[in-house]
């Protein structure tokens, strides 16, 4: 892939999303509003809002006066433009998100997986299935949607034509998911990896499009990053950037399941939180949770207590120090503004954890790159794989429309 | 900092640094063959070239006939347009090439320091000694000078004004080495980090402008990456992005002379191998050579010897072993297409390093992320941080001019 020349094109559709962010984050806006809070000429505010106009996505709402002068119009997007779906297949289920297209969310359900082994087939079937029943939940059609965005928990790699998609752990290998999906949705699709969606999310509805950089990280049985510069979700060159996971804490460490040895995933991925606990606590009732996400509840629970399980309380204290030593890794890489926590970990512990992180962070990262860094928990709530898989949809849909140049390179 | 909003500017400014470097890269050029060469349009590179041309920085140096039509006119770049320096002060010893405006070296010295600990005031003495005494090598003079850039080996911060300058060997920490340069060199100076430095060579002269996402790995005393995206050099909030020989590989392990524990360049910086050569041989005599380039060297020797020392030979292996490793993580994380090693190691032992240190990344990267990975030796020879820094100051003369816009934060 060569060095990605910019045109005036690319300005425009810039111009564009500046115009759509400022909506989504105030709701309804003028056109001097969305001037002054995107930094954009009154000009290109109000032609971006013609064609979005034309478009029907965006609509005039009302009009306000300011005491003096005449009126002006109030501008909103335009949620009955149509739906969109964002669906977050994970290792243990598929969570559907039917949202309107001003991203209210409509509705949602979850479908069980069974999170040992999964054939494509099947895993199409529950999508499906789940999809219908988020749609009959919202009381609206397959015909509405706009688009339909699913999340895959593994690598989606290369372009459209010949993209694979690998799960390892489904031992899925480039298997033909994509045909069908397509064969069983007729509307457009677009399909990434949820790191890519999380960033995505937060870059439409966070943080994102305040700072020059920022990483987010997702912290739930598989743990990766997604790193957004300049507005835009680093892809790398096969669309694979972003797998801290997979990257090393500890040279020759435990065993993760990708493989290799020390990844930073086998110490803070939900089962590496309980091989903690077990190194910790061998004994620990704790120790035995089957179901990742109740054994983070009950650690949660058990902090919470009046008088707090001392095995679990040193079990996060060692967890917010591999955590704050792999994050510190990213600083001294990136070196970004900002760091979001975000996914159910992080919901249900990052309060806890974040202290200690944030310590681990300042005393390994490089020197100066923390005085100005911010490490939080993410503001975007939800299923946020789901709402930027919505979001990747959308940003589908106004790419066919020419309203858009994008770089994903994932749509079907 | 919030997002960089791209203007149509940038645009001319990328298609400026587009038809340089295709200049660079073909000696001469007709403006049809910068066209085919660049995918600008004839249009676009004619008008570059006459800014080109009136900046004195382009000449027409003849004409080519190609048997039809009229005979059409051959470009260059005008190396007598002005003279370059670029200082590459390391903790061993100040570094200064001189180039004519064509990037063609014309004269080059080194004044040695001592790398245990050095004042400010010593290495700006030093450095101007050096610069004066490559000035009289190539016999021109100060006023010729369109700019100077000088690489120093620790976290370059900030911007303009607000600019500080850590290097923890020295144990400075934001001295006032900058108003001491200004105060002693009349003329135009940036300065940066070598490893940005470094990557902004690979980006001019090397393969950075070919492909969209490359990482230069830098191999000396320190070790650390210029990560290239998208024909630019990602600095990070405050500089210090690549920090990457800071970056975890033994959690644990080594201590790094930064204070932490573990760090990259505790394993593949040139101390580091000593270490290494000591854990497997410790009364190997070369386990006493004090100088580390003598060391390298030593070990380049002994390698070549027809019976390669045995400790040797395994100190190499598990280097590579490390490294490979290491560059897993870089690749796990931004997913280059390209990993180009460079540094005075990798000139004396990357192609020992080499096949090991890409069968690790291969056995280490994530699946998928390394089919197409290219890792090799820099083709740009010479002191890269140095021919790096010339063409930084030369992009901040072109910038002076108006004919760049660039994200360098680092013009004094």
């Amino acid at each position: 892939m060569a060095v990605r020349k910019r045109s005036s094109r690319d300005i425009r559709s810039e111009s564009r999303l500046d115009v759509l962010h400022a909506l989504l984050a105030q709701g309804g806006a003028t056109r001097n509003q969305l001037a002054r809070g995107t930094g954009l000429s009154l000009a290109t505010v109000a032609t971006v809002v013609s064609e979005l106009l034309a478009e029907g996505l965006v609509a005039e709402t009302g009009s306000s006066t300011s005491g003096v002068g005449r009126p002006t119009t109030t501008l909103a997007i335009r949620g009955e433009r149509g739906i969109l779906a964002g669906v977050d297949v994970a290792e243990t289920y598929v969570s559907t998100h039917v949202f309107d297209a001003a991203l209210t969310e409509l509705a949602c359900t979850d479908v069980p997986l069974d999170e040992r082994v999964e054939s494509a087939d099947h895993v199409v079937e529950g999508l499906v299935r789940s999809l219908d029943e988020a749609l009959e939940a919202a009381g609206r059609a397959r015909s509405e949607l706009l688009g339909v965005g699913v999340a895959l928990p593994g690598l989606v790699q290369g372009r459209a034509g010949t993209m694979s998609v690998v799960v390892p752990a489904w031992h899925w290998r480039g298997v033909g998911v994509l045909d069908l999906l397509r064969r069983r949705l007729d509307v457009p699709i677009v399909v990434e990896n949820p790191l890519k969606a999380i960033a995505t999310a937060e870059l439409w509805l966070g943080e994102g499009r305040r700072v020059a950089s920022m990483v987010t990280v997702n912290l739930g049985t598989g743990v990766g990053v997604g790193i957004v510069l300049d507005g835009t979700v680093l892809r790398g060159a096969t669309n694979s950037a972003g797998e801290w996971g997979h990257s090393l804490l500890v040279h020759e460490g435990r065993a993760c399941r990708c493989g290799r040895r020390g990844c930073v995933e086998a110490y803070v991925g939900a089962p590496g939180i309980q091989q903690t606990l077990r190194e910790i606590a061998p004994d620990h009732p704790l120790t035995g949770t089957q179901l990742q996400r109740d054994f983070i509840g009950a650690l949660g629970a058990a902090l919470a207590a009046p008088d707090p399980d001392p095995a679990v309380v040193r079990t996060l204290e060692r967890t917010a120090t591999y955590l704050g030593a792999a994050i510190a890794d990213l600083v001294a890489i990136i070196n970004p503004e900002r760091v979001m926590l975000t996914g159910w970990t992080a919901w249900a512990l990052g309060d806890r954890l974040l202290p200690g992180t944030h310590a681990e962070v300042r005393a390994q990262a490089p020197r100066g790159t923390t005085a100005d860094l911010t490490v939080g928990i993410s503001t975007v709530r939800g299923n946020s794989a789901a709402i930027g898989m919505a979001t990747l949809a959308l940003e589908r849909f106004l790419g066919d429309a020419g309203l858009l140049t994008t770089r994903s390179p994932l749509a079907l």
